[in-house]
């Protein structure tokens, strides 16, 4: 199965036609390469389909409905299954009354699931649980892991942040940690990606780039994220209610948050030393929507013009991390509903600082929007399918 | 240009594959019968672009940049012209920065633009001022006005409520007005249509049927809107601050809101004797959405069962307009983003009577989205293409 | 303890310092020809405390926590006592930390409550436990009790909307329904008061004293309702996570909520004969506020202007009732956080209809305000004492 | 009129009272000193009122509509003044309806008030125009004025950051900067109190005492400011309509927000030595409420548990700054309408490094309420007068 891209999408100008509506400058050329085609990909799946099935395990949630939305406009993939332990039996539009016009398999418990009609799956499961569910899937399947329970490399630092050993740990060895514009290699060829969480999206996708280049110090990096509620997931908890949220923020796990971990790999390993970072989120009376406001200090001699010039050069031709020109000041907002993460640097009052700050849509670039990038990676088609739905303003 | 659907669009099983895309039972099959085909658009516009080219006069309102996020997913629109007379020169990610990642003309002013170069237009100005723009209009244009000028057939009554004279009343005949699903057939061939108001379309699309068919009294008939405040465009007032309108709703325009006049012209044409209704419009603490709470007699002998099953027939192969299962209720949120009208009929407590509930997107159904469906229409391409993003939910 | 006002509220000018504090025309003189006064009250509770001793039972909820911060600037009664079976042990800022600043004692388990050391109580526990806990109180205490369970006159009709029989049915004879503005003069003397829900107070106080005065038609009164939602109080509900709520609207109980008895029993009352209303109540995103728009057919030669002289005649020396000039139409936001009910009356389009908007703050005139109002009458004290906060805005 | 508190407040016991209304063990004793009495100054104002005479300059705003939500429930000060210059004839009720209920004087402009009918002022106009309107007031007026202008003591710093030369330098001298905690003293002998913004009010309350001491670097202080949208006041304009706030956050003003020089003004002086901060505000989709997070680094040796034992002996007498107990984090919503800044500090993953947390709502000791307890200081009355409403939560 990890052939299958190979197999199935042999060729085909017809792709030509999905990269002209790109974007002004962004084009992503790696499945230009590739000899694959949908065209071949018709007489998949004993030819009741000419989709790839797709199942999405955990689909009662935010991120699992997302992917059903983003896979809406997807042209090759098709969701033939969905699990939802507590809702087995029920259609979507039950679960998702905003769904109702759309002609989906009603979803079942995963013990019952066959994973043999299915050639890749999106797993929105809570962690803890994700891992052994993972485990017993069919090997030929790809799969992109939205819970934690594959992003931190180090066992032992999931045990501590978890609170629980990891017990899959082969499959942690294999899993590739899917920051899609800074792996996109290792993604092409995963079977099994493990998705990043939104704040680590938020925060690496600027940082990486500017620590790997030495430009900025690795102490001291301050970063106050702000989050929409949707990133607590569906679960009914009275802190969460339309009451409890609307019209007043606050602080929550301050230093404490199971991302920290997940962050602080990802810039350690950017600079091939131990960082620690300050991480305060907050949580935000908005449903979608992060922002991360990094303050950082500039290597000797750096300026915010250089970190702008670096970040606008490798991130010139991504199609969806985009630094604003001049001064303009990213909004959540202008990201809402979309896969785009936008940035911008901004000279500090003091001498040697820089203010980073980037924003996305949580439960689209960070979470499924991401995840949907990277199995289109990972199947050897345009990374963007599926992600064309522009900004929804107001 | 009324031809140009006939020479352009010649056949073509390629849109088979567009409709496999539709959801459930909803299926849109009038273009099928259509000679046209994308194909040979293809050499259409100087060979510049195998795509029509679109104009959208005041794309610097919410109805204008909606357009815009629209087409952007549509396989055979490209705007190749927007006009914002007060920020003429200006792009338009400086006025709509979500706007930022698209590759578009900038903003010019009407009076500077070459209609020469377009094929259609969207006119999303302001009512008053469009008559005399759209006057001037090259004839060969197809144009779909957003604007309230074309929508009231009686100029007295236009008069009367707008406290202006018309001032193209020959245009005023030509116009259709461009309630999708009840006039498709005079949408299809129409040059210019008046493009219905966001209040109207969601009352006429239940109550039209039921009138026509006599199943409700059209005395009494009560309707209560509700309507999100993208509603009242972008202009800079204090009563629309945020600060103004978060946390509280009231009733405004009492029995005076100026679509009024569209929703009787609509209702009695279908009874076949003058309607007069009772509307209050609420404005509610949320950009998009609207809600029409309609309270009627029915019928001598006709049960709620009857609205029911005479929507759900009238409706069945739509794929916009969709009658709700059993007692669901319509939520707004469950069409956010979206081109859809949700409703059901549900009984009073007070014999004789039932309570119609519909709610659609006031920018998407409710303006620029039911747009693009007739312009779709009008060339006679698939009324679908452009409008398939679900809902964003949440 | 019923005669406690006469002993312990002997006279005094010193009241009228606090009617010098109302406002415009509005002065409510009834306790003035009491003889009570707060000054004997000094000697009260053996001397601990020259206040009222106040129990709230239930006080982790939004009308428990509301009556606290009313009671904060009541001059007569003092918090003593508050129940909340699963906090007890807590104190009331770690359930409801905007009162970390108050001087409260901490929540105990209402089985573990010494009910001799409280003068009166507000019973805001859910319906159906509310019986029995009440009935079992010493009967010298006064009581506002808040939950549904004391409001249905008809036993039967109360096992019918709320699916179990009553059980405290000879204390149900005592209870005095507490529309203050309505029964003003049997809540003086009660001992125990079914507090109104917060839909049937918006809407009674309109319309009974024009039902009363037969200038409306009992017949087809459509009443169309907008609440916060915190009229759905704290329990953890997926339907009530901000999520869920933001951004978009929608009826719920259609015709089957429970305050439907509890407006026709007031409306009944007031027209001698049986009232049969349409009502839809709607959930507004936002946390306080409630409108109700009411359509009404008047009676043959009654116009909108008999319907406004009669209502502002009705409620001229009202404090918390306030019917609008003019057109002006009344907004929640305007009454946020105040126990003031704003309504105003308009002409509809369909002669001889009229349309009659009231709102409040669900959680104080539409529960604990009221509440406290009633206490204060009963104790024989100024009723708008711990009353006078202006509404919040913005 | 400077001794005017003297003459007409002459001394009692009835103050014990209003003492035993106050909090936990937040007692302010600094008026029990006074000789002076509210008894006597009931035969001030020619025996017309028994108040003191209060004008509000700029009543249209938000800030002049709270100064008059808070007065409601004073005591001793009567609004007998109202100024807007554009709204002049109006009643208050036609600009801000949720004071209808209000007995109160019609809008004036400026230059028709009679100023020797009042006592004092709360000047509530647009900085820049406030300089020659206070400067060309009667002397024995007491003065609190909300705008910028007088709150830089270097004249040359006000030019650089508003544009203009300062126009009443003499004023400038003689004004005191009220931040009420810190400045208690010299605020309760002053003439003219410049209020303080809101952010140097949620930053200084933490700061100051903590730099005094030496418990914290100076160097590299970031502050990420969070504020919701009433801050931006009630002009008209397209940022602030509720479209372009809702459900999104965006960064503004990013180190060249003019409350920069007023922070860095009261830290430098706090600290003997120049402070440059990094001030990073941000605009929340919420009415009211302002957090800081600031994010320091300790002087040598020193804990977080250092910072939470010195600001909790530095404000445990205070009623309206409060420390959180434990690990306790300060939402904006359990501060909303009140006086309170709720504060805690937390310690940072980076050793040396602590995260400190306050918030405030910034309309009230953000703006009105700490104008007013200034007032209260100034006329030598309790300053918690007016003060007393509990945060409006939900």
């Amino acid at each position: 199965m990890s052939s299958l891209a190979a197999n199935h999408f042999n060729g085909g100008c017809l792709w030509k036609y999905q990269v002209s509506k790109v974007g002004k400058f962004r084009i992503r050329a790696t499945w230009m390469a590739s000899s694959s085609t949908p065209a071949q990909s018709m007489e998949f799946g004993e030819g009741k389909t000419n989709k790839l099935r797709i199942g999405v395990l955990g689909a009662s949630g935010y991120t699992g409905s997302e992917i059903i939305r983003l896979l809406r406009n997807h042209p090759h993939f098709q969701i033939t299954l969905m699990t939802a332990d507590r809702k087995a039996g029920q259609s979507i539009e039950s679960v998702f009354p905003h769904l109702v016009t759309q002609d989906l398999p009603n979803l079942v418990a995963v013990k019952d699931a066959d994973f043999s009609a299915v050639d890749a799956v999106f797993c929105c499961l809570p962690h803890g649980t994700t891992q052994e569910i993972i485990k017993s899937l069919p090997t030929n399947l790809k799969i992109v892991d939205l819970s934690a329970d594959f992003r931190l490399q180090d066992i032992a630092e999931y045990e501590e942040w978890y609170g629980q050993p990891h017990k899959a740990t082969a499959l942690q060895k294999e899993a590739v940690y899917g920051l899609t514009e800074i792996s996109r290699k290792e993604i092409q060829s995963a079977r099994l990606v493990a998705n990043p969480g939104c704040y680590p999206t938020s925060v690496q996708l600027p940082l990486i780039p500017l620590i790997k280049s030495n430009l900025i110090e690795v102490r001291n990096i301050i970063i106050d994220s702000k989050s929409g509620v949707s990133g607590a997931g569906r679960g009914a908890k009275e802190a969460n209610l339309y009451t409890e949220i609307a019209e007043g923020i606050h602080s929550y796990g301050i230093t404490r948050h199971r991302h920290v971990p997940e962050i602080e790999q990802g810039l350690s390993e950017a600079a091939n030393s131990k960082v620690t970072v300050s991480f305060t989120p907050h949580l935000m009376p908005m449903s979608r929507g992060m922002q991360s406001t990094i303050y950082v200090e500039m290597a000797p001699g750096v300026t915010t013009q250089d970190l702008k010039d670096h970040l606008g050069n490798y991130y010139e031709h991504e199609e969806f991390v985009v630094l604003l020109k001049n001064k303009e000041v990213p909004h959540t907002r202008h990201v809402r509903g979309s896969n785009y993460c936008l940035m911008n640097v901004f000279p500090d009052r003091i001498p040697g600082r820089a203010i980073i700050i980037s924003v996305i849509d949580n439960l689209v670039k960070g979470a499924s929007g991401q995840a949907l990038q990277n199995l289109n990676l990972m199947m050897g088609i345009p990374e963007n399918l599926g992600l064309s739905c522009l900004p929804l303003f107001p």
